[in-house]
């Protein structure tokens, strides 16, 4: 099947990626062409693929496949493989992104890989200096992300400006909240807490927020993230990697004492029969998979790297997220928003070297 | 009632410091004396604190009081409070450990001026660039010390290292754990991980482990905190101060959304209610009150920072861990371990620099 024929209505899916592939993966892009009527290019072994596919009711479903036989395994060095596995599944779905072919390229394999194979074929958006990763987290009530989330472990005051920018408009667009809290993580909700990337990075978001259309609300804490006190947290890939770790460790210790405690006795098995689907409701509003992916932010087009875990759900969750990415314009609105800086920055900048003889 | 009567045999406790002062301040004091027989400076406003000692028995418990009309307040700038006011409540205390009268000295007031005044009172042990704080964790076993928790925003790798070997030493002697696995928290467990400033520790960590007498585990993730896989975690106070209100946040949340769905309907209720002793038992391995306090840990003696919101029971823990830390020679053995680094580095420092003549 050729991958030319149409115009882009279709998502390419790295079908050998996570520890699941292929069977939860092509599952996954089953659901979705069936919920909501996505096509999905299937990139990889085309027999292992057409295997899958055959345990499912495929009718009228839209689901080419793209064979390759090379894979990027999970303990691949990412630039490494990138560089050697030219027609690797992750490579070549993306390829389809850069070509117009795809509305935007979805992976659960080796996540290092994926961002690199990212930036080398869909290229940095103008302005953009570090493409960085927005993490979205459950919440008590609406998600919130965390950009950068591992992308980039040190970073200038500059990328972290870029960061927030990025993840307003995602937020904006694919979660639908409108003019989003914009948050700096820091150790204190003062101007003047910080650590000295972080003390320049408030005075840069206070300086262009009305230029960048950002809803900045200054400095946040650790604990806001769950509180759902902010909408965009924006920290260094170094920081953010260690919130994500950390939230998703503290989640699973603490619903594992709980479930040990519920079956400790007979009486309590039994309570715990009664309260179970209400507390199922508590763990489905802290699962992971409910978001899909996370995209990478700051590349011409849509990329979502999903966890090497991801079942079904989540491949079918990514799945919609990178064609509402695409279809919402995340990736031009990020260009047209990173220009408005960089047209009044060399004014200021220029104003700021003027020799002030006029004072 | 005079202070230079005996052998410090007591802890001072700032009476006036927390949300709860005096009244749970007090009562801890109380408590601490009768369960540990430990003598306790109660350092405050006498009358206050004569009220809150009458709601109680103190039959045979050495509780003297120290008068002071001065109290640095919450929303005092720390640094100017502690220069102003030179007989506040805390600063008294600092002093009767500085001059020997006190083992220890435990404030629930205003944590910087806390941090500021024993600094100022009690200086750095010598080869200290930075005194840090010392958050010790609940986890699944047994509890985690996260060091610096917020005293240094921007650290150099030596200060790191400093904080390894004192969290070490503490848990060592407080918690009795022997060989405690030191870990650096970063964004992966290979040594190339890190921001620069932690790559740069992690090399320093590997080369004086043994010289230290470290047991140095290499990086950890955010996710090993909660898991019990590491008994130190050594990360600059930016990071650490994100740690701990992220734990503090995200328990609180879960939490709260299981209580949520626990009291939705009357079944849920009466399960609830069978199941209530056995999740008192997970709430309270989460309850921070268990360790009563945070070490100032690099200064010549032993203060105890407590939580602005402690109750009698924080407070309790913290008079008895404040004694611990002087009776097992936690400060001395820092002092100890830090010149056999300084014995060690100018040496190896010389060799360095050595021209490459002979070569």
């Amino acid at each position: 099947m050729s991958a030319s024929e149409s115009a882009p209505i279709r998502v390419a899916l790295d079908a050998m990626g996570g520890d699941k592939a292929p069977g939860e993966i092509v599952l996954g892009a089953v659901q979705a062409a069936r919920e909501y009527g996505i096509g999905v290019y299937l990139v990889g072994r085309e027999e292992a693929i057409r295997a899958e596919l055959a345990k499912h009711d495929t009718t009228g479903l839209d689901l080419p496949i793209i064979h390759t036989d090379e894979v990027i395994e999970m303990d691949d060095h990412p630039a490494t493989a990138v560089r050697r596995k030219k027609n690797a599944s992750m490579v070549l779905a993306l390829q389809l992104v850069r070509d117009g072919k795809a509305l935007g390229a979805v992976s659960a394999g080796n996540s290092g890989a994926m961002m690199a194979a990212s930036l080398f074929t869909l290229k940095r958006i103008p302005g953009v200096d570090r493409p960085a990763l927005g993490g979205v987290f459950a919440t008590k009530n609406s998600p919130c992300m965390v950009i950068d989330m591992g992308a980039n472990t040190d970073c200038k005051p500059e990328y972290l400006q870029q960061f927030a920018l990025m993840g307003s408009i995602y937020m904006e667009r694919i979660f639908k909240i409108s003019s989003p809290r914009v948050g700096l993580l820091a150790n204190g909700e003062e101007e003047t807490k910080g650590n000295q990337q972080v003390i320049e990075t408030h005075q840069l978001l206070k300086k262009d927020a009305a230029l960048l259309g950002l809803n900045f609300i200054g400095n946040v804490e650790g604990r806001d993230i769950p509180a759902d006190a902010v909408d965009i947290v924006v920290c260094d890939g170094f920081v953010g990697n260690i919130v994500l770790k950390l939230s998703e460790g503290l989640a699973e210790t603490i619903l594992g004492l709980i479930r040990e405690q519920m079956t400790s006795t007979i009486w309590a098995k039994l309570a715990a029969a009664v309260l179970k689907p209400r507390l199922r409701k508590v763990f489905k509003k802290l699962d992971y998979a409910e978001y899909g992916g996370v995209p990478l932010l700051g590349v011409n087009g849509s990329a979502i790297i999903s966890h090497g875990r991801s079942n079904a759900k989540a491949i079918k969750n990514a799945i919609r997220v990178a064609r509402q990415t695409a279809e919402t314009g995340v990736a031009e609105a990020i260009a047209e928003g990173l220009a408005k800086l960089e047209k009044d920055r060399p004014a200021s900048a220029q104003a700021e070297k003027m020799p002030q003889t006029e004072a």
